[in-house]
């Protein structure tokens, strides 16, 4: 575990000058800081979408000028014979995208690398993320992923389309960027961790909305990382966010596709609907059989991209090498496909309905095109739904086989890259090319039976190869359901996925938790291993416990600060046992807890007083300590006398004074349960006269999976 | 606040005996109990959506019988002018389906009255709901259910479903039956409150899947109310409960309508899809008045219905009046539909493709039938299916409005009968009334435009009457929108239910919660109300609390038993201020919690000591705790001898040592947000040197709505 990540404040620090301050609010001005929380979350699903709809018409627009172009030239060089041609210019179009995709990420801001869910999940879960929300990774996490879709790599765009909803949501509801150091001045009231956690839960909710048109996908995948607790009132607001943005992209994109009203677009991953396809009993077995396969391809692909992650994480260091490493991964990608296209001749008759957007005829008779190149000059979802919906003739095993293949290994040296991608849709797409073979088999073997329709059997493949790698959730599998509007497969897909991931989680874990544990991130698991009984709060607490009396001297609290990383310091009556540092078991009567970020304030504020009884001057109020969030003073920077260094500091009315706190023979499986439902950052553990005996925090817990 | 009501026991007692038995399980034994978990949750699926089918069959088929033979004789008697005769028919057979479901409610199982969601969800709020899962219980609500619609009341049949998938998941989640006396010895380790609360989740989402065809509906109904934390192992096992359900009822069905294998039948309560309507940004405000139009019409509602419930509570007591009344309203019902059908000549063409079942021709031409006798003999589902599907010309405004007056009238009576009866269809039924009055007069105005569809407007309608009676939660919204198969109306749909509950909530409350706090069920709300800062945890609590010493003498255990009606007392170190009882702050210093079901059982099985330090007999294992779950022997019976009485009791062993503590400066809000989040029952108020200084339980806070 890295202990460079710090934790989010989700409990509320009831002290006196906050209470001070709620009695000072009426009915009135709830309602109207109720009322502007729902108004800033309708803002954000509208922003999620709005940028959602701009990166997925960027990529289709410019898809269509790139393959239109390289069409020309392939159709006039097949005849000509230089088809080298067309190949370098495929190849330094997808270059030029991908090297710019690097660029972006590596030299701008790395942490929009990747696919986002995992980080975004870490910051539900209640992993402080730095730059995670800025308006520069936003922009870098758009623009990158347009780039890397353009450059024909092997990667979606729906995780990060998630992490942008989720920015937008700390951004919007900040009122403030720090990117531009600009400040609107507004929303003061919601600049704090509890607040902008609260709104980036809708975000998160709105962007999975937009991506996969499943608002209420979105909203159990927000809940299931972020809900310490089923509040209705978010809950309610959360669902608005994603309902919002999936409409908000549904105008869109029907104005842009000339329906005006018609709100027919639902959202951008759309596969088409599979309206009746008939699902017998009989199916479940193979369902099950496709669920195991697809649940060993992902522990593969997970294995071999975890061994690509450890050598890049040892061999590939300086920014310049992984740029290199891009375009090294985008070449072998469009030569790849180049010569498959030049050497598999699946020659198709143009004209089904189904129709491909650039039908390239390479060495096919006249009225035929060619079905490899098909796949391969379009995007990846356009592929996947043609593997789905087209009739079950158009694809031919062979090439089906050795795209799957390809893609397969492709995508998996791909994702970790440090460009901005999702692999949802890669997953996806090889799945239901190894699908679409299966069915395409059944299909052959019962000669032609109505349910052995190969495009169902894609989307098994599909579902399976997603559960395999990414260990599916709840959310994702109400996703999915979502996406492909069938609620009558329902059972079929749950059980595949099911299948998939209990098959796979044999080998290892799913490729988000991988990169989680990768990056040394503390994400806390959902409870306590199975086999801890017996493990009390007091074998697995830190000790001894660093801790500040209720009135403490400066130059304490400042050698505190200087000599510990600690973020919160529980603060007890009186430091009896002074003498025997070492021996001793209690620290001091709890009166309460202190976080470093708050000693801060309070060191560069210096209401300090002369008295070790305290102090009678009225406190700095709660709006300066809202004013210096999220950045808070360094204290090294600041400047203090010999008389202030030997001068008092009252913390009692800046403590909180009711921390939470957990008996030292409470078992691990309590203090977990205790630690996820309230979403805690520090437990204390107390004896039985309420001392301080230790302390508990998310690193302390996350070693336990 | 009824005090008759005891809480569930959600938290697990760690104590000595406990640990021990956990540290004789291994991985192996483990994995069996979750498999068998899996087992079980699949069992409750299927029966579930068995009771459901069958209810269901029995409706459509008696029904057709039924109105079958009404029809012959009123077409005949139209002729030979003796319509008194199927007059006194139909009064006849209604009377007595009536006089059926009303008898075996009110003398076999009162607790099955009504729709039984309310006490579900109480039951997942954690309270303990006497008799609510009995076989009996079950039985009459089944069958009282097809009684009350074959009656012809208005009534639906969805609630009362999931009251069932309650009750079946609590029978076979125990492996007993105490209605029949019937124990197979089985699922012991299952029988505590926790386990039991767990399936009963699954069974109720069951419950909805099965009666909505609302699978993800089902799971965040049951999360809504049931989750304290969102454990996803428990979520996964919710909803492949109700998939199960949702995918048993599917195959059964589809075999009952004679089509094997093609899983047409999403859900009991299928409105038919609405695939293509066209929804234009412009009719939002047009969303959002009827959104206001349902406030209003919901809170009259449920204004009248409490003041008949409360005229109900006072005066009609006796059995053989609740029967009468059924009775009464019964025959009210059937002669206004009888006048209706008489009087009103609304004549309609036969032969269109929504035909109804039974068409009447009454005093018709040839060739027509009345429209008005359609929409009264067929069950309410089907006349909600007519106004959503029907062409725009079919239905007469006038006589819907007629219809739409008296239905809300009779169904805000018949709500509350001495009767199993569900609010969803009716409430749907009369909203979808007025909505297609306001779709007609749009359709007309706007000269019949594309996105004036009488058949939307409808549902909109039935969705703001749903919202204004019941004030939606997110679930029911879910719920709806699964229903309707239509995910691009969401955002509309969730506009008028947002408006339509916020008009409504300014008058009162919910129907829901209305039966609740009229039976004065302890149910927490979901958090403190929003003006209650400055009060702290010190102000709310009990005081004095009655506690108990580590080693008790048994007469003080029996004399505490015998003179409180407590069912937790914190056990505390010593009794240091046994003199001054009155004026004390302190009770004690806190060594843990027992229970009085704990405390019966240790009084039956007497494992008393003589000397007051403890005992040194090994303590009676948990099974013997088990044995006696749910029903703890009666302490009065147990016969005391003297020398028993004046011996001493260890505690030790059978307490919880770790119960939840919050200290006494703590805010409401912090007392409320711990006892929810993690479904506490009792929390002891301790000073600042860890004693007792008060009590707060679920009652307590339950009066802070
Ligand atoms: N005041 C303290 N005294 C002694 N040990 C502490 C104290 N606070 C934290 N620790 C221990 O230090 C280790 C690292 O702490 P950790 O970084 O998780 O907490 P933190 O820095 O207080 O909060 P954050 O999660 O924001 O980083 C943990 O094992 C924790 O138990
Ligand atoms: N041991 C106790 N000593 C003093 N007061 C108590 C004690 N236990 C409960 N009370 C108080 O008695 C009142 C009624 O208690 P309540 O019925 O809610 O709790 P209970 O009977 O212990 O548990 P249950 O919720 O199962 O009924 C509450 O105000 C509660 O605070
Ligand atoms: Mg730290
Ligand atoms: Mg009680």
């Amino acid at each position: 575990l890295s202990s460079q990540f710090e934790s989010l404040d989700y409990e509320l620090c009831e002290n006196k000058i906050f209470k001070e301050e709620e009695l000072k609010k009426n009915p009135c001005s709830l309602t109207k800081q109720n009322a502007t929380r729902w108004v800033v979350v309708f803002f954000i699903g509208v922003c999620t979408a709005l940028i959602a709809c701009t990166i997925d018409i960027c990529v289709v627009e410019m898809t269509k000028i790139k393959y239109g172009f390289l069409k020309k030239y392939i159709e006039k060089c097949v005849k000509e014979n230089c088809l080298y041609i067309p190949y370098l210019q495929w190849l330094g179009i997808s270059c030029g995208f991908a090297f710019l995709a690097s660029v972006l990420v590596t030299y701008g801001e790395p942490v929009a690398a990747g696919s986002g869910i995992p980080l975004v999940k870490c910051y539900l879960n209640g992993i402080n993320v730095h730059r995670l929300h800025r308006l520069k990774t936003l922009f870098v996490k758009a623009a990158g992923v347009t780039c890397s879709v353009l450059g024909g790599l092997a990667v979606g765009k729906e995780g990060p389309m998630v992490h942008s909803g989720a920015a937008v949501a700390a951004g919007l509801s900040q009122g403030k960027s720090t990117s531009l150091g600009f400040d609107f001045g507004i929303l003061k009231e919601f600049r704090c961790d509890q607040e902008k956690r609260d709104f980036v839960t809708g975000g998160a909710a709105a962007g999975v909305a937009a991506a996969f048109g499943a608002p209420i996908g979105g909203v159990l995948f927000s809940l299931e990382e972020g809900s310490s607790f089923w509040n209705q009132n978010i809950t309610w607001r959360i669902f608005f966010c994603s309902m919002v943005s999936a409409f908000t992209l549904n105008v869109v994109l029907s104005t842009y596709h000339g329906q005006l009203g018609m709100l027919a677009y639902d959202g951008l991953l759309n596969f088409g609907k599979f309206p009746d396809i008939p699902f017998a009993l009989l199916e479940l077995p193979i369902f099950i059989s496709m669920g195991i396969i697809g649940g060993l391809a992902g522990a593969l692909f997970n294995q071999l991209n975890y061994h690509i992650s450890v050598f890049r994480r040892r061999f590939i260091l300086s920014r310049w090498a992984k740029v290199l490493e891009v375009i090294i991964v985008c070449s072998v990608t469009v030569s790849i496909g180049f010569v498959m296209i030049y050497f598999v001749n699946d020659c198709k008759p143009l004209g089904a309905k189904d129709a491909v957007e650039f039908p390239i005829q390479m060495f096919c008779e006249d009225g035929q095109f060619n079905a490899v190149a098909a796949m391969w000059l379009q995007t990846p979802e356009a592929s996947v739904r043609a593997l789905f919906h087209d009739q079950p003739g158009t694809h031919n095993p062979l090439s089906v086989g050795m795209f799957f293949i390809t893609y397969f290994f492709l995508s998996c040296w791909t994702y970790g890259l440090s460009i901005s991608s999702g692999i949802f849709i890669p997953a996806l797409l090889s799945g239901a090319a190894w699908g679409r073979l299966v069915g395409l088999g059944l299909y052959r073997i019962t000669q032609g039976a109505a349910w052995a329709d190969p495009g169902k059997y894609a989307l098994i493949g599909a579902a399976s190869q997603l559960g395999g790698i990414a260990r599916v959730t709840l959310s994702l599998a109400v996703i999915l359901i979502e996406t492909t509007g069938n609620l009558s497969l329902g059972l079929g897909l749950m059980l595949t996925l099911l299948t998939a991931k209990l098959v796979g989680d044999c080998f290892n874990s799913g490729i988000y938790d991988m990169n989680v544990q990768l990056a040394g991130l503390p994400m806390l698991p959902w409870s306590s291993p199975p086999m801890c009984h017996g493990t009390q709060a007091q074998t697995i607490m830190s000790k001894p416990v660093v801790v500040l009396k209720e009135v403490e001297r400066v130059s304490t609290v400042i050698s505190v600060l200087e000599d510990t990383r600690h973020q919160g310091f529980p603060v007890i009556f009186e430091d009896r046992f002074s003498g025997s540092q070492a021996k001793q078991t209690s620290f001091g009567a709890l009166r309460g807890l202190i976080l470093r970020s708050q000693l801060k304030i309070l060191l560069k504020e210096k209401p300090f007083c002369s008295s070790p009884t305290g102090s009678t001057r009225s406190p700095i109020p709660l709006e300066t300590f809202r004013m210096y969030y999220p950045r808070y003073p360094a204290f090294e920077d600041i400047h203090f006398t010999e008389e202030e260094r030997a001068s008092y500091l009252d913390l009692r009315p800046y403590l909180n004074p009711t921390p939470y706190t957990v008996p030292k023979h409470a078992s691990l499986h309590r203090t977990f349960q205790l630690f996820r439902a309230l979403g805690l950052r520090h437990l204390i553990v107390t004896d039985d006269n309420n001392e301080v005996v230790g302390m508990i925090t998310r690193k302390t817990l996350a070693r336990y999976r």
